[in-house]
């Protein structure tokens, strides 16, 4: 058996719809092991991962296949057990994660075919965009998006040294579906530009270190108005953790898990008190951006 | 009597509507020497720049003014001698020039009370947005923008050592009222997110150095397919520097000169062929990028 390790992921970090991506230190493991028998797969889980679907419409099933398909070859039989740590619908990547996790397992049994920017284009064909695949598999912060003829294009970035990260993941999940649902279909020039300008400062600020920056660069005119009503209590703990000594407060991809930054580790277990006044129980934990994407462990 | 140099500005740079600017070896000059004399001004100018308004309405006169009504004192007598080269309503940041001129000499005379956020939060005072006047004052490539409560915010970058730039300078003027207004009012959210994620690459572009990466990260949804039209040939101008080398072509500030950008020198004289189609002469001609904004020289 080999090991797969693929890490979780948050998008947008503000002002980067859908165009930006870092992977944490949380991680979805696949243990492997390729079987002489075509169309042939094994699928089991452990861990907290019970609900996982078994059959051949896994996403991860699903992901390992399709780069066969790329490769118009027979899909090789294989096994896998499946241990996932990335919880559902929360916001941190886990379909990504699952996608990444298919991707990359089918690469390497098959020997390592495929260059990244062929696994992120196969990965797309299940996501629409590239923002969290693109960090599951490279690690690091992760510019993407679509060029002119549709394909992935990327550029990685090591994320800050002093970039310290706290995850609010409250108990309900949130169906991205539903967060995009609440999105205008237009936006004022002055929307465009504010996050065209904060996504400028956070790119500077991710390759200079300058973290006291982020307070005004992880700012978002595009998405997070609209769905901070999504998000209970939302609207209280981002100055309650600004406070504590964040440096900014944003929705994690579509939420509802919240992503605190700070400059150096700070201790925002004290907003458990204002989840409590709206019913939520969550879990709030750093989380370490980490610059290794998916891997054999 | 003391010199002041002023650098030439380009804006937007594809992506960054009112976001970016770099500052150009172009460069506008500014003898002065203070008067013992209240409200005193005496001002002249030399070589192109005959067209100067020579009164008190001047806009270098202006901004030199304002810079005492912002500090509340009454303002200084002044000798000005203008030596004009920045090109006036083509996009190359005179204006800015003529403000960032008229700041930078009031803090000179007055022993430099002033920083440099505070001086450009007075240049902006006679400008809605800070993209030219930044690098005008501080050189090099600058993002800039305004913060929460309308105060200048900006980062400073060092530009790659083999970023070449050639513009396209026509011999008509396009006014940036004129410019602006063919814009739209509402954006779709595909164009929004299609900018933000090209101005990520430009930023991480300008500071990796990786400028392969401009031919994606130069092209805009926000401004540039509208304004087109109002400058002549440059739906024929884009292949054709492309072909000759060019990483990407799109429009200086508000136009009507057009930025080539390439990865060290490349010569595209030859694209006056095509203009000439068009009855438009224009001076197409290398400029450098620089670090250094307005100085003492």
């Amino acid at each position: 058996m080999k090991r797969m390790r693929i890490p979780a992921t948050t998008a947008n970090m503000g002002p980067g719809f859908d165009c930006i991506g870092m992977a944490f230190d949380m991680y979805n493991y696949i243990d492997f092991e390729p079987v002489d028998a075509e169309d042939y797969c094994e699928l089991t889980s452990g861990g907290d991962a019970g609900h996982i679907d078994l059959s051949k419409d896994n996403l991860i099933y699903q992901a390992y296949a399709a780069v066969f398909a790329y490769l118009k070859k027979p899909v090789m039989g294989i096994k896998m057990h499946f241990e996932n740590n990335v919880p559902y619908s929360r916001g941190l990547g886990s379909s990504s994660a699952a996608l990444i996790g298919g991707v990359k397992v089918a690469n390497e049994v098959l020997g390592n075919p495929l260059s990244d920017t062929e696994l992120l284009n196969v990965a797309l064909q299940f996501e629409g965009h590239p923002d969290n695949i693109a960090p599951a598999l490279l690690g690091g912060v992760v510019i993407s998006g679509l060029d002119e003829n549709g394909d992935v294009f990327y550029s990685k970035i090591t994320p800050p040294a002093n970039l310290y990260c706290t995850v609010i993941i409250p108990d309900y999940p949130l169906a991205t579906k539903k967060a995009r649902e609440v999105l205008p279909q237009q936006f004022s020039m002055k929307d465009a530009v504010y996050n065209v300008g904060r996504m400028a400062m956070l790119i500077d600020a991710m390759h200079t270190g300058n973290l006291e920056q982020l307070s005004l660069a992880m700012n978002d005119k595009l998405h997070q108005p609209y769905r901070m009503s999504l998000i209970k209590g939302m609207d209280e703990i981002i100055p309650a953790a600004k406070a504590l000594g964040a440096l900014n407060v944003t929705i994690s991809g579509a939420g509802p898990t919240i992503l605190i930054v700070s400059d150096g580790e700070k201790d925002f277990t004290s907003l458990q008190e204002i989840l409590a006044k709206y019913d939520v129980t969550a879990k709030i934990t750093a989380l370490h951006p980490v610059n290794e994407g998916a891997a054999l462990v």
